[in-house]
């Protein structure tokens, strides 16, 4: 085999044989294929496509490229989540809780933002004394003793990825359908899940920014998770604004918590309880306990203080709070009809929510609260988002980003996509 | 300016602006832009294309990248001839000389083989004593006294393309026309000629394999090299046969010398000739010499005895001969229909004429002499081809190389492309 051919086959159009495929993959996770060699090979994909075969090939060699877990040693049924990440989205956080409190095990592996949206574990990082890094046994450990676990990937599943992502990222070549989803489904297949509900974000604050990108994003997935045993669904949600009310470490693990005390912003919860019954639909657990009724009687915060608990957190601890913050008020009566998710993002990030490099600190305590959300009518002088940082010279390029976020207007109705836009199957 | 920018611009489909182009090959050269940014940026412009002002200003940003030569000092024009290159092509060689002969000066910078076709340096050192390297004085000198010059391209000009072309080579990214055309047309320029005369060889010898890409390539480096002051012309030309009857450096060397002395083979005398005319045209010669003419007279000799002496080369010492030679004999009787000019390449290169990575050394006796040209009829069991190596071992892959390389049928025509094909000019 030739690196070369290999580049030279996709470039012109053609399909990469399964050994192609594997062996190209081998042994750039090997080093023995340049980085340049794989960039030119990514241009050619993006461009030139690839097979439902192809991207199936291409994602068990990514899997193959390191271990695979496997929960076999549980008594019941594992459900896996996966967002493809929006402002706000804080969705795992109750999440996982809540379907263990139905009845599935909930094994999360989770990973770190960067760029405008946050990474769960980021989020999780604002409560004291809790720790993402477990070790398989660990995670076992707090699975059985809370039912979920969320924490951060070990090194070793589908470290190909890795390395491509990182290429990836600069050579211009993140926006290939086919590559995000193999990105995407070798983690996940590696973490041994039986069944996966896909949360495709849709909008500005989305890496897909229209619902026909979003579409064939969760259908190749699909088709992906489908292909590989995997009991695999997906749903297209909205993020041309933000989700809930915070955005930002600490504010989003308050809002989770005020889910699972059964209030919070009824996105979120109705996000929540809709992906939850995914999750159980697909996890063959069809006759559990009703998600809305786990959160009303208190079991999902059970499963929450014992998951936090599991993993060295204190659950009644206060969570990190700006040292300083400032508010936008609207200058005019009348109706929110546009809030946009991505300035929305920016802003947090510009307070020091997310990270520009991957070494970077994140702020647990920055972030955006949204006290008006779109639809929603607002006084003159009352406010409409509230910063927080720990430094005020961040409020200033932070207050820039949102110049032309929202729109009030003396009446009407907020032009928006439905939270749940459609729903993916194989 | 961000790399990333300038490779999704392309990668859309855009058009690249001269300040994204400039700041990226100057960026690449200075090791700022990475391997695989410039890797993803060539297989995006391999796939989208570039138009003729981008392919121009990516060709200035190549020149711009390190020196340009300056031959105003000299008091009659230079002119210069490039060729794609193919098997048995060594045309430069008695060239050089015979249009020096004909008033115009002819300071040539030429490379070595890799792969089937030689280089001319290669094929030069087959004198002994001759040396390639020159300072830019010493090129004057020889000019001076001689009227033409063959030496080695100094480092400092167009190091972009050095950079880019390796960086091609191992990324499937060669076969580009923009790319290619920029590479040949900045060394070119930058070598400061007035005029240009290009030979694009067709065929299955050449690098292009039909009329219509080698058409493109020649409109695009005549449009090159027009846009940019330099008056240039360029032939399509047969590589579909080897040319001549020599394949190899030092036998090579001797056919042009026959062609210098007034014999060698027609397809030889006649491209040469045809070129010698172009060149002179081109360089506002027309009413000089007739090149027929300083064949005959003998005055291209003188050049080229000259010009081989002033470079520390004997001309009139024996050449290296090989150890080992073997002939192929026609089967039966007949007339040669078909001699294909890649087989007859791989041949020699499998010899020992041609080197497979940049550091190997070449033969300088390995080689192929052609007793038959396609047209030409053959008895049964006279000479076809004698191969000829430092190493008998080598004969049986050369052999190998040769097996469907030719055709004798009883009676018939060769299906061969015209030896000039087409004229390209601006």
């Amino acid at each position: 085999m030739d690196a070369i051919d290999v580049i030279v086959t996709k470039r012109d159009g053609g399909e990469l044989s399964r050994e192609q495929i594997s062996w190209m993959i081998g042994a750039y996770t090997r080093g023995e294929v340049a980085e340049e060699q794989m960039a030119a090979l990514a241009m050619a994909i993006l461009l030139n496509g690839m097979t439902r075969r192809e991207i199936a090939d291409w994602t068990a060699a990514m899997i193959d490229s390191g271990e695979r877990m496997d929960w076999s040693v549980l008594d019941r049924p594992t459900a896996d989540k996966h967002s493809t990440g929006g402002v706000g989205d804080k969705i795992t956080l109750p999440l996982a809780p809540l379907v263990a409190a139905c009845g599935a095990y909930v094994p999360q592996l989770s990973g770190r933002g960067l760029g405008h949206t946050g990474g769960t574990l980021d989020k999780l990082e604002s409560i004291p004394g809790w720790r993402a890094s477990l070790s398989t046994g660990e995670m076992l450990d707090v699975l059985r003793a809370a039912g979920a676990v969320v924490c951060a990937a070990g090194s070793g599943l589908a470290p190909a990825d890795r390395k491509l992502y990182a290429l990836r990222d600069v050579t211009g070549t993140v926006e290939s359908i086919p590559l995000i989803a193999s990105s995407i489904m070798s983690k996940k297949i590696a973490e041994g899940t039986g069944s996966l509900v896909l949360d495709v974000k849709v909008g500005s604050g989305a890496f897909m920014k229209t619902p026909e990108r979003a579409r064939e994003l969760a259908r190749t997935m699909v088709e992906l998770g489908t292909d590989a045993g995997v009991r695999t669904v997906a749903l297209l949600t909205a993020m041309d604004r933000p989700l809930g009310r915070a955005v930002g470490n600490a504010l989003e693990v308050a809002e989770a918590v005020e889910v699972l005390a059964g209030g919070g912003p009824s996105d979120v919860v109705e996000l929540t309880v809709r992906l939850a019954r995914e999750m159980l639909a697909a996890a063959g657990l069809d006759g559990a306990k009703d998600p809305a009724d786990a959160l009303a009687d208190g079991s999902a915060m059970d499963v929450w203080r014992r998951m936090i608990a599991a993993q060295g957190g204190d659950p009644d601890a206060p969570l990190p709070r700006a040292a300083e913050t400032t508010t936008v008020t609207a200058p005019a009566s009348g109706v929110l009809v546009r809030l946009d998710a991505y300035a929305v993002g920016m802003a947090a990030w510009r307070l020091g929510a997310g990270r520009a490099r991957k070494e970077d600190p994140v702020s647990h305590a920055a972030g955006v609260t949204v006290h008006v959300k779109p639809g929603e009518t607002v006084r003159e002088g009352a406010p409409l988002l509230t910063l927080h940082a720990d430094d005020p010279a961040r409020f200033p390029r932070a207050l820039e980003a949102l110049e032309d976020a929202w729109a009030i207007v003396p009446d009407g109705e907020p032009d928006l996509l439905p939270l749940i836009i459609d729903r993916v199957t194989a």
